[in-house]
């Protein structure tokens, strides 16, 4: 049986006898190819002919094939047309600028373009700080990427990682109120893009950076910090690393432990795995061994670049080899960033008692989490098929919101704490349990509470 | 009599005894000090004391203070607060980013974002120039400058641009439907700006220059013409150009000269300058002569970069040599779009009969419109105090909507004329009069006009 989902859905434009059999064969046609049905609007209608709108969730393109062609072949149907309800929405575009002030008249011009606005340029100018309170910089975050790690794609460059940004963009304004806008660029040379990200950033108040390759990230991210007096912000590393200590921290809830205590697996150890290893450590885990391609991270390896040296340094006290199959005997955590399919049902029952597990990898995760939940406590993915979806949509609205009500230009591990607490502390006591360790990406409290909470860590700091 | 305007407004909150006098004491507070009295609004009103809000134009800071004094100075009266409303509407900034899409709940989001949108993302790979329909790039244009020559202000940097470059947008969106978005650039190295903006082209359908100063500008943008495949255009010369040509196809229809036959000096050889010398040249004058701070360019000149040589080689036929002044003699049209004061009326005397005066420096002409009228049969400027503004925002709206709907990769001189014909044509023959040359910038039927007249020409050349 084939997985449908609203991301793949088709509206099939048909044209049928009508009759009293004639949307009855629709539905089973659509049934039996295994689509799942979700609207029927008849939009043309005569005696004996009608035309029908069949909308339905498919699990992929050649499933929508499929099911095209159950529908052509019932009796006297005449298929017109099919259009992908996806690509319908990309349409021109998903975000657009607006203006805030009126333009109506004369009076308005002479404030809002020539001859007033020389009057704030040259106040800014005079006192640069005031450009938060006189642009758009108090407001906006630019969402940078270079396309060479989008989504699960891999490198398809900036052109083609322009849907994801404005995606984000739109999911910025939706949630947190910020202003977000996509920068694609066109360079994978890390001197570049730090150059151009510091000569654009007069129009920000916050980079959020998305989709750049580790081990590049890293270093870009570190350098516009330094050159920066606005907050850089690696959404892939610190929005997941956030998300995933808030699933934690409910889940260890769910199953009694203490994270000082814990035994934890992390599987993968680019953008994501590195983030989520130092904000675990932060938070006061102790036993974590770090997983590549190669097995376990340890000392001692050769080739070691100074992020994967910083992790055998930090973690895998006990300096254990081997394998992530073999790692994880007896571990009590499985976080996994990495690929699809590691692991087997079978290799999460040798965890200890109690396991939680995170398969993460998109979209397929590191093991089927129907298998896992046979033998761990508590199993999270980041789809939306599945309970307990680790979504990194629940952080960086809210996150950039606070930064932005802040002023701050720096981000601290405090900061990424308090947001990981307030997003666990989003489902109440009496809602905990192993399926619902995170709270919805639509409750829309959630993004006030991990603002209120970025705002409080960077007021204290003053 | 200084000369008030609604760009440096101010609203005094005031606080005055109640009493059938209260106001007018205000009234004539405003009236006896030079103020344009807009609004008086009573915001607390108790049996003895009221609270006011006075809001009148100034023509500046220091007049704004001496308002401000005379209303202290009614008898019983105290100022709470001075609000400079051109600073109040710039608050936060001027536009904003909203989604287009609905993202209210799961089908949304998979759609609009993961898992739907890697769909898409590879679509875009696949067929590069479908981001033109499944991404904002289809309607939007980057305004970008490095902050070199803002306004009439000069190089007072990226930050402090903002403000123009916001209101930039809000009007490409008002009268065109074009979303734009500020791009200040921390830099002024040629190299690194071409090499910024090409990287950042995916996201964008166009790209308009904004206040880079000369001559810097123009190998910006003939760099970028050559590795780009949207169009690019420097507002400050082409949108400058387009409007000139406008203004003057009707200036010449009011006095009945012919553009062929006509005498033409162009004080300032900047970007604007230069650029209309072309258009100009390519719309069929024949006697230009192109004046700089050492007077009239003519071939011979030493130290002559290669914009001021193309001048020389194309212009002044008879290569006079002279200041301003002297080779205004008997000349029929003066275009200057360069520095204040720079002539008297007298000097406007000596031109021919029936002259044509564009005094287009920001914000003091160079000559005294009122002066100039008095010999000149036409009088334009840049200002909105006077009749016939020659102003850009008749031109960037409805150009990029036409190049956009185009889908053009390049500008040619055909549009750029088209263009000027469509606004010179928006003044109707019974409209036409020595006063009213060009439409005004608020009739929302010139963008649409200049957009067909665009798409027209990019449509016959394909």
């Amino acid at each position: 049986m084939l997985s449908t989902s609203p991301g793949y859905s088709i509206t099939v434009r048909v044209e049928v006898p009508a009759g009293a059999t004639a949307t009855a064969a629709l539905t089973s046609a659509v049934s039996s190819a295994g689509g799942a049905l979700t609207a029927l609007d008849v939009v043309e209608s005569q005696t004996d002919r009608m035309v029908v709108d069949v909308t339905c969730d498919t699990s992929g393109e050649e499933h929508a094939a499929l099911i095209t062609k159950a529908i052509s072949e019932i009796p006297g149907a005449a298929v017109r047309k099919v259009s992908d309800r996806t690509f319908l929405m990309h349409l021109g575009g998903k975000i657009e600028v607006t203006p805030k002030v009126p333009l109506k008249h004369r009076d308005d011009l002479s404030r809002a373009y020539t001859p007033g606005v020389a009057r704030v340029c040259l106040a800014i100018a005079e006192h640069p700080e005031d450009a938060r309170s006189l642009t758009i910089k108090r407001n906006t975050v630019a969402v940078v990427t270079d396309g060479s790690a989008v989504l699960g794609l891999g490198n398809i460059g900036a052109a083609a990682a322009l849907p994801v940004m404005e995606g984000k963009a739109a999911l910025f304004k939706q949630f947190g109120g910020v202003d977000a806008w996509p920068v694609c660029l066109d360079t994978q040379d890390t001197d570049t893009l730090v150059e151009i990200i510091r000569a654009m950033a007069p129009v920000y108040g916050g980079i959020n950076l998305e989709d750049i390759s580790a081990p590049r990230c890293f270093e870009i991210e570190a350098r516009l910090r330094e050159l920066l007096d606005i907050p850089v912000f690696h959404d892939d590393q610190h929005g997941t690393a956030i998300v995933v200590l808030a699933a934690l921290t409910n889940a260890l809830r769910v199953v009694g432990k203490r994270l000082d205590d814990v035994h934890i697996v992390v599987s993968g150890v680019g953008a994501a795995g590195n983030a989520i290893i130092q904000l675990l450590l932060a938070q006061g885990a102790t036993k974590i061994i770090g997983c590549g391609r190669g097995g376990a991270v340890h000392s001692g390896q050769k080739d070691m670049d100074q992020f994967r040296s910083w992790i055998a340094e930090h973690t895998n006290g006990s300096n254990l080899v081997g394998s992530l199959k073999e790692v994880l005997v007896g571990a009590d955590v499985f976080i996994g960033v990495s690929a699809p399919n590691l692991l087997t049902g079978e290799d999460i029952a040798t965890m200890a008692d109690d396991a939680i597990v995170f398969a993460l990898a998109n979209p397929v995760p590191e093991v089927d989490p129907v298998e896992a939940s046979k033998h761990a406590a508590v199993v999270a993915t980041g789809r939306s098929h599945y309970p307990n979806q680790v979504n990194n949509v629940l952080v960086f609205p809210g996150f950039f919101r606070g930064l932005l009500d802040a002023g701050v230009s720096d981000i601290t591990n405090d900061m990424l704490i308090a947001a990981a607490q307030a997003i666990a502390d989003k489902v109440l006591p009496e809602q905990l349990n192993a399926s619902y360790i995170v709270p919805s990406v639509f409750d829309v409290t959630v993004a006030p509470a991990v603002a209120a909470a970025v705002l409080a860590k960077a007021t204290a700091r003053q």
